[in-house]
């Protein structure tokens, strides 16, 4: 029961943190939102601060119990997973109206600068991240279904830097045009 | 000395915008780094919003003029001008700390879902960016130096995610290996 309030308290006020930003959201919201009063919300966070981090967490959570079937379905070489991958996000962002982008580039780009633990929470996440890209990557270069000069840190590396901008266009664009930019072009020449 | 104050605003202004985020920004702290009344804002700005899509327009102008001898250097190779373009960027991020990021990168991220005014000024701001870049690929495509299967204004799309991810992540990395990653990957990779 405790740990359903404290992840439905997450649900809602990361729903509004995602859209509106870290900054913009008040604690009132947060509680109206999840219909809670304030005396529940400091049981589980201790600052809105320590509710940002635990989003972080909650965030890559969710992201790894959806995206794992996905990152380990053996009936698919590397590259196929990799791509479905991006395409779950695409699907995602397709049925949000192409807005949102990514939580943890988000809180990234908000508090990255001003915010020494939330960058150091979000740079591990990040490079969660680059590491499971990596990984798919130097499974195809094994399957020789890749060119082996390219490192695949480094390419996974560049590939999270072109997905979160990708996210940050779309954002302007308001439409699928950088995600399917991205797509064709990371797996059809990037990768190809 | 009406346009210099104007000027003077949008400089102090933007300096704290560009760190801090735009709505963590009071309007209190541009009047004290301008040191201007508020009455003085009021009569170049008819409200905060005004002053922060004004800012949009500073940016472009003030990148124009630091960067149009890099990308119109007739003595290199479209591809170099590209290239030292970006370095151009890589050495301001560098002597700031590497924090900031883009300001046209980082109030879409902010305001692109939830201002409908500033996502189109700031689409146009990113579609102008595109352009540019788009045009030094074309060059290099007349030129024999680029291969010719590619679209120069897909690439571009994709080359300015690259590099609004990167300095994303470069915020969250605090510190070079994002940018030098970006450099790497477009010059020696994509473009190679």
């Amino acid at each position: 029961m405790k740990t359903d309030t404290r992840e439905h308290i997450l649900a809602c006020g990361g729903r509004i943190i995602h859209h509106k930003g870290f900054t913009a959201t008040g604690l009132q919201e947060i509680l109206k939102a999840a219909d809670v009063p304030k005396g529940s919300f400091y049981f589980y966070f201790k600052s809105k601060e320590a509710f940002g981090l635990a989003l972080v967490d909650h965030y890559q959570s969710l992201f790894a119990v959806q995206l794992r079937p996905i990152l380990t379905d053996a009936t698919r070489p590397p590259l196929q997973r990799l791509a479905r991958f991006f395409l779950w996000f695409r699907d995602y962002f397709a049925q949000e109206g192409y807005i949102k982008g990514c939580p943890i580039g988000n809180l990234t780009q908000e508090l990255g600068d001003t915010n020494p633990m939330f960058r150091e929470k979000l740079n591990t996440a990040l490079e969660n991240l680059i590491r499971g890209v990596a990984k798919q990557l130097r499974q195809a270069q094994d399957r020789g279904e890749l060119r082996r000069d390219l490192s695949p840190e480094e390419m996974s590396r560049f590939i999270i830097s072109a997905w979160q901008g990708a996210l940050i266009r779309m954002k302007a664009a308001a439409g699928s045009e950088p995600l399917d930019n991205f797509q064709t072009i990371v797996f059809e020449v990037l990768l190809a």
